[in-house]
């Protein structure tokens, strides 16, 4: 049986700030480093280890995952960065605080391209200073690769490849994973893992520095997924991501 | 013409003890974070930028190549961690205090221990608790590759092949490279890269978190090197560490 572990970033600034942040390069609160601590000590106090660990190329994950291995004593561990397990693109809502976009959109709306699985929110112009497509970390990709916005059917469109060509394949060698990443990528691989429906992946919420944790078969099929710590905090935190961006 | 920038960690809790470290594997001071953090700064704000970066699995290192990265905005840059890029192994004198080591032994014993090329301090007994051999960060290696001492000969012996089978050749793939070091694995780069001679690399002292700069041509041989900042002050900070464990 393996065991992988996920985690989602701890508070960014824009987190607090209520704005929609998708591939903005954001930065961690003291609230966001505190549980990322905690998630490391929780892991530590379980006497959870790793052989690898993977992040995205964005810093709130990153951060989050150095306080991880820095309180598991494992600041040496190799660390696999991938644009693919960003968080989802947010489009020309990037930047933009939620509620004011609900104002303006309407609660359903804006309800619409946060929650619904394939309706993406509109589109960043190309020549958008927020387009990324200029970012030297994505200057290998080609243009295309580089979203422009994404629903959450195109995260998990180029999580997918990822997860089969290199996460899975560490697993099988016998690895232990530790992934540092975001709301909607970790959505995807639990919609993949977990067969998940397009419309039942909606409602699923993923607190932010808590610790999840996938049972999986030899065939990487999940047994079993738990949140390590106090289960009814798990809950709480993933209530009130759900809750954000309502009027 | 390559470039390949030089950084040795930032001032440790047994630097500002005046022990003997080698291996141990402790922290930065406040003073060693500034440090390395100055170094990033320094870095960025003379428009330096890299694709991979290089460092040891001990945390002063790490840490340090994280508050550069930090600094230049380059969290998502791969890192490769490597115990061939680990400080001097320093034996038994390994947590010693510098000055009650010299007062035991000697001064002229310790300066030959701390600065002669081929003669190592007293090996660790395997099973002193000290020895790094139980450590999971080494597990992979063959018994005898973690040493129980290492004079800077032993050193460079174990750096030069990472340098020749990972470092050269990404180099010469075009690769910018930072490395976050120690002071005696990147004397053994420096003794190596100038053909400096098993006398002369005695005298030579690696100031902390101060970057050092290689022009390496299309052989890798070095057109010149230079230290980063005010030259006055990176020759003050050589002069501080040649001075330690002095009676």
């Amino acid at each position: 049986m393996y065991k992988l572990v996920l985690i989602r970033h701890g508070e960014s600034t824009w987190n607090l700030e209520n704005r929609f942040t998708g591939w903005t390069d954001v930065d961690l609160t003291p609230t966001g480093i505190e549980q990322a601590k905690n998630a490391g000590r929780l892991l530590r106090s379980e006497g959870w280890d790793f052989d690898l660990a993977y992040t995205s190329v964005l810093k709130r994950a990153t951060r989050t995952l150095w306080h991880c291995l820095d309180e598991l004593d494992r600041t040496w561990l190799p660390v696999v960065h991938s644009w693919r397990l960003n968080e989802r693109h947010y489009g020309a809502l990037q930047g933009l605080n939620k509620a004011e976009t609900a104002k303006k959109f309407g609660d359903e709306q804006v309800l619409l391209w946060r929650r619904s699985y394939d309706v993406p929110p509109p589109a960043l112009d190309p020549n958008d200073p927020r387009c990324e497509r200029g970012d030297v970390r994505y200057a290998k990709l080609a243009p295309g690769q580089v979203p422009l916005t994404e629903c959450l059917k195109d995260t998990v469109a180029r999580v997918l490849p990822f997860w089969n060509e290199s996460m899975a394949p560490a697993i099988k060698a016998g690895k232990r994973l530790v992934v540092a990443a975001h709301g909607n990528s970790i959505r995807a691989l639990v919609k993949y893992l977990d067969g998940i429906s397009d419309g039942d992946i909606v409602g699923l919420n993923i607190p932010n520095g808590i610790p999840l944790v996938y049972e999986l078969d030899a065939g990487l099929r999940p047994i079993r997924h738990y949140y390590l710590g106090d289960e009814a905090a798990a809950r709480a935190a993933a209530a009130a991501v759900a809750s954000q961006g309502k009027g």
